[in-house]
C-alpha cells in the first residue's frame, strides 16, 4: 500500500478503505508517513469529505494506536462527558458529582489542557490538598465506593491524535467534521464510558459558529459513537459570550460551589440538567429527561450532589471543608472592578478575548510547562443583555499583581459590546441532538 | 504574514494575494516555511483552483526564486519550446534546426531528465565528441553566429520548482493546472526566449487524459506567457502511442536525421511544421501558418535544417559528419525483433510501457547518477492502424545484452493491443491554441 495511491483517491473524491485508513493512522502515528502526506491528506479530507464509515474506521483506528482505558473493575453504568471547548467552561464540575449522587458511575482520566484556564484538574487542584497522582487500583476502589473520581492520565491514550491535531494546528485543517470527529470521539471511547455525552459550542467564540455547523458536528460525533456501540446525545450551546459568570479556576470552582449549594440558578445550572438527564436517559435509568431533571435537581435541594464532590476531595487527599467553606479557597489579592465606559445594553461579550484577560492574568497556560496562578481570573458582572450605566462595574478583576489588574481591567472592558437599544437574552441551549 | 492564514484563505476558496503567494514559494524556497505546509497549501490549490492573477503571481514569484537567464546579448528573436513530456519525444533535435535555418534564434539551456530515454542533451550526445559543456561566452557566441546553440544547466533557474515538484510527486498533488503551468511557464520565462511555443500531449501516455483537459492547459500556458510579455501559443497532440517510431537516445537522433533528411514524413514532421511555423507567426516573421510551414519545408528541401544542425554539432566539439552519415552514431550490438503474437490491426500502444522497455534496456535514468547507454531502445515497425500478419515483426530492439534484449521482446509485446476490427489512425494534431 502506498500513501500517494491514498491521497489520490482521496482527492478525487473516492472513500479510504477500512484497511486503507489504518495504514495511514497507524504508519503516521509509527512515522513511516511523513508530516507533508498527512498534512496533505488532511486537507483533502477537509475539501473532500468523509463518509460515515470512513469516520468510524478512522476513529477505531486512531482510538487503537495507543492504549485504551477499561473500565470493566467498575460496578455499575460509566458515563462521561465532553465538551468541544468553551471560555468559563465550569460544567465537570457541577454535572459529574450531580450524576454520581444519581448512581451513575464518573471515572475520568484527564490531562492538563492547554489554553485560557486550566483544566478540570486544575480547577479541583484550588482545593488545598487535592491530587489526582492515584494509581488504577486506588482510582477503581474510589469510584466503586463512592462513585467518582478523576485521575490524571498515566496511560498513553490515542497518540495518533496528539500527533495529527498538532499537524492540524498549523496547516489550516482544524474545521473539518471527520478530522473533528474522529479527534474527539477516538479519545471518548479510548476512555472506556458507555454513556458519552456532548456539548457542542456554537457562536463566535467556538470552532462552530453558526448552528447548522455545530449540528452537524454534534450528528457525527453521536452517529459515530453510537456505531461504536456506545450510548450518545449532545447539546448544543451558545457560545457568543462566556458560559456563566466566571472565568479562572478558583472562581470557576466558587460558582460551581453556588451551583451546587442551590445559591445560583441559570444557564450553568440549565446546562447541567440537560446533559446530566441525557446520561440518566441513554443509560436507562430515567423514562424521560423531565424525570430526569427532577431527580437531578433533587441531588442539589438534598445535599447529595455537594456530598459527592466532597467525597472525591476527601478520597484524593483534599480539604473537603472548602466544599462547604469556599473561603477556604485560593483568593487573588487584588480585586478592581471594571467600570462600563457608556451607558447601554451589552449586546456581546468577546468569549475568546475574556479568555485572554485570564490568561494575561496568569490563570492558564500557553506551555505545557507554564504554571498556574489558581487564585486569578474574572467575574463578570454583567451578561448579554443586563443594563449598564456609566461606571457600573462590568465585571471584577481578581489578581496578584496592580501592573497587570491595570491592564487587564482595560482588556475586559474592550470585551464588552454595549447597545443604545434593548437586547434580547440570547437563548442558551439551541438543540438537543440524539 | 502566517502561513496557516494563507491556508485558511486558499482552503475556504479565497484568492491569495500578489504578497502572499510571494511569500509562500520565496518562503518555501528559503525553507522557513515547512514541507507540511506547503503540501498542505498544494492540495488546497489543486481542489479550489486558482484565478489567472493568481497563478501569473506564482509563476513570476517562482522564477525569481533563483537566476534567469538574461538573452540580450543574442541579437533578433530568440525562441523556444516547451512540451509536456512524452514517449519518443525528438522534436527538438528536428525543429531547432529547421527553425534556426530560417533566421530565428535557437539558445536552449537544458538539465539532463530523469525518464524512459535522456533529455535533448544525451539524444545529441550521440554525435561522438559533442559537448554542452560550453562557456556562457562561446553560447552566446555560437547563438549569434550560426543561430543555435543548446548549454548544459549551470545556472540555478526556479529552484522553487525543484522543490515544489518533489513534494508534489510524493503528496498526490501533480495533476494541478495552476501548479502546472507555473511550474512549466517559471522555468520558459526564466529562460528568456521571446517566443514560447508549447506542445501539451494528450492521452493515455500524458499526464492529460483527455482533450478538453489538455485545452484547459494549453489556455493556461499561452495565458501566463502573454500576461508576463512573451509571444505564446500552443499545440495538442495526441500520446495514444509514442510520437513516431524510435524510443530510445542515438535511435531517435536517427529518426530525426532521416526527418531532415527528407527520408521520412509522418507525424514527427507535421508536429515540427506546426510548432515552428506558430513561432515563426508568434515571432511575425511570416504571415500566415501556411507561408510558415513552406518556408520551414524549404530547410529540409535545400538542406540548410542539416546544415544547421551540422554547424551546431561543429561548434560544440562533435563529429558533424554524422550528421550525414547515421552509421557514425552509436548502434547497440543485439537487434531482435518482436513478432506479434496474432494477426490483427495495432488498437492502441501502451506509450508509457514503450517507455519503460527502453528504461529497462539502460536508456534512460531513474536516478540523477544513472550512466545512460545511447545505443539501446526500441523501433517501433507497427503504429496505430497498421496490419499485422501472426509472426510478423511489431518492432525491433536494440541492446547490449541477450537477457535484457529477451525480456524486453515480452515487454513491447505486451505493449501492443490487437483488434481482429480494423482501426482507424488517430488524428495526431488535436489543436492549436493561440
Amino acid at each position: 500500500m502506498q500513501m500517494t495511491d491514498l491521497l489520490a483517491k482521496k482527492r478525487d473524491g473516492g472513500s479510504l478503505s477500512t484497511e486503507e485508513i489504518d495504514f495511514m493512522i497507524q504508519g503516521y502515528t509509527r512515522g513511516t508517513i511523513p508530516d507533508y502526506q498527512m498534512s496533505a491528506m488532511c486537507m483533502a479530507i477537509l475539501l473532500r469529505g468523509m463518509d460515515d464509515r470512513e469516520i468510524l474506521d478512522m476513529t477505531m483506528s486512531m482510538m487503537h494506536s495507543g492504549e485504551t482505558l477499561d473500565l470493566s473493575p467498575i460496578r455499575g453504568v460509566k458515563a462521561d462527558k465532553h465538551s468541544t471547548g468553551g471560555v468559563g467552561d465550569k460544567t465537570s464540575l457541577v454535572l459529574c458529582p450531580m450524576v454520581a449522587a444519581t448512581g451513575l458511575k464518573i471515572a475520568k482520566m484527564s490531562g492538563r489542557g492547554l489554553g485560557h484556564t486550566g483544566g478540570t484538574i486544575d480547577k479541583l487542584e484550588s482545593f488545598p490538598g487535592f491530587s489526582t497522582a492515584i494509581s488504577e487500583e486506588t482510582f477503581f476502589q474510589n469510584v466503586n465506593d463512592i462513585g467518582i473520581a478523576i485521575m490524571g492520565q498515566t496511560a498513553d491514550l490515542v497518540p495518533a491524535d496528539k500527533k495529527i491535531y498538532a499537524l492540524r494546528d498549523v496547516t489550516g485543517t482544524v474545521p473539518s467534521i471527520p478530522l473533528i470527529v474522529s479527534s474527539i470521539m477516538s479519545k471518548k471511547l479510548a476512555s472506556g464510558a458507555d454513556v458519552i455525552v456532548l456539548d457542542v459550542k456554537c457562536g463566535d467564540g467556538a470552532f462552530m459558529k453558526t448552528e447548522a455547523e455545530a449540528r452537524k458536528l454534534a450528528e457525527g460525533l453521536t452517529r459515530v459513537g453510537r456505531l461504536a456501540g456506545r450510548k450518545c446525545a449532545a447539546v448544543i450551546t451558545d457560545m457568543d459570550q462566556p458560559l456563566g459568570y466566571t472565568v479562572g479556576n478558583a472562581l470557576e470552582v466558587r460558582e460551581a460551589l453556588a451551583v451546587l449549594h442551590g445559591e445560583k440558578k441559570g444557564e450553568l445550572l440549565e446546562l447541567c440538567l440537560t446533559l446530566g438527564s441525557l446520561m440518566l436517559v441513554e443509560a436507562g435509568v430515567a423514562w424521560s429527561v423531565e424525570e430526569a431533571k427532577l431527580e437531578l435537581m433533587k441531588t442539589i435541594e438534598d445535599g447529595s450532589a455537594l456530598w459527592k464532590l466532597a467525597q472525591m476531595v476527601r478520597a484524593q487527599g483534599g480539604n473537603e471543608r472548602a466544599v462547604y467553606d469556599p473561603a477556604l479557597l485560593p483568593r487573588a489579592k487584588i480585586q478592581k472592578e471594571v467600570p462600563a465606559p457608556a451607558a447601554g445594553y451589552v449586546s456581546h461579550i468577546k468569549a475568546e478575548q475574556v479568555g485572554l484577560v485570564s490568561m494575561h492574568l496568569g490563570g492558564g497556560r500557553a506551555t505545557k510547562e507554564d504554571t498556574i496562578d489558581l487564585s486569578v481570573g474574572v467575574v463578570l458582572r454583567k451578561k448579554v443583555g443586563d443594563r449598564v450605566e456609566a461606571g457600573e462595574s462590568l465585571g471584577t478583576i481578581h489578581a496578584s499583581d496592580e501592573e497587570r489588574a491595570d491592564k487587564a481591567v482595560k482588556l475586559l472592558q474592550s470585551c464588552y459590546e454595549l447597545s443604545a437599544e434593548p437586547v434580547k437574552k440570547p437563548s442558551f441551549i439551541k438543540a438537543i441532538v440524539r
